[in-house]
């Protein structure tokens, strides 16, 4: 990179990252991951409907951007183990943010949606 | 809501709203509007390569979850000026964190990728 990073750019590899950052399969694997390691089924049990496909495209963007690391075990059948780098623990308290701010005003967001859809949009 | 919000469980609507707030677009439009009010040309510039229709879209959907309101004045053409709602305001600086985050470690990332890429995975 030759300037300033800038997610308003779309040059800038930045805003990619944060399209992929801000996703919520990769914000719930990386909350998930932030407490423990886990593995692929661990993780496809407490992420509720997520489906095994969406799980392994989420954890390989997560391991190619480096915010995960995988180890696998040579058991039978092999065992795969996901865990955070240095690098996905300095992301993960910000994406669990964004999650307690969905947990803690979904209420108002609800309000506001049913305000919208009888027409009544006056703030 | 009969329970306790909880964005893991699929049913919950906590799920949905995780979604958009993530979403790239949403984030931009967020952090320009903490900023100061800005009318719907002002913001397409701003955001380098959104198209009319994806930022019609994301104005919409934060509009209907209550996080941005929208006033239009009766000029030839009409001005339409969007601004944060106090509960837009309450998000903006979470997803600004997530920005920031992508700004200031693009250069890890871009080396892990490099790494993964070459088929160098170890962390």
């Amino acid at each position: 990179m030759l300037h300033r990073p800038d997610a308003f750019n779309a040059r800038c590899p930045t805003r990619q990252v944060l399209d992929r950052i801000g996703d919520k399969w990769a914000v719930l694997v990386l909350i998930l991951l932030e407490q423990e390691t886990l593995r692929f089924n661990e993780l496809r049990r407490r992420i509720d409907s997520i489906s095994q496909k969406m799980l392994s495209q989420t954890l390989k963007s997560l391991e190619r951007d480096g915010l995960i690391s995988r180890r696998a075990f040579p058991t039978v059948p092999v065992t795969v183990e996901y865990s955070l780098t240095p690098l996905g623990r300095t992301l993960a308290g910000t994406v669990a943010a964004l999650t307690q701010w969905a947990e803690a005003h979904i209420g108002e967001v609800e309000e506001a949606q049913r305000r919208y859809d009888r027409g009544d949009i006056a703030a």
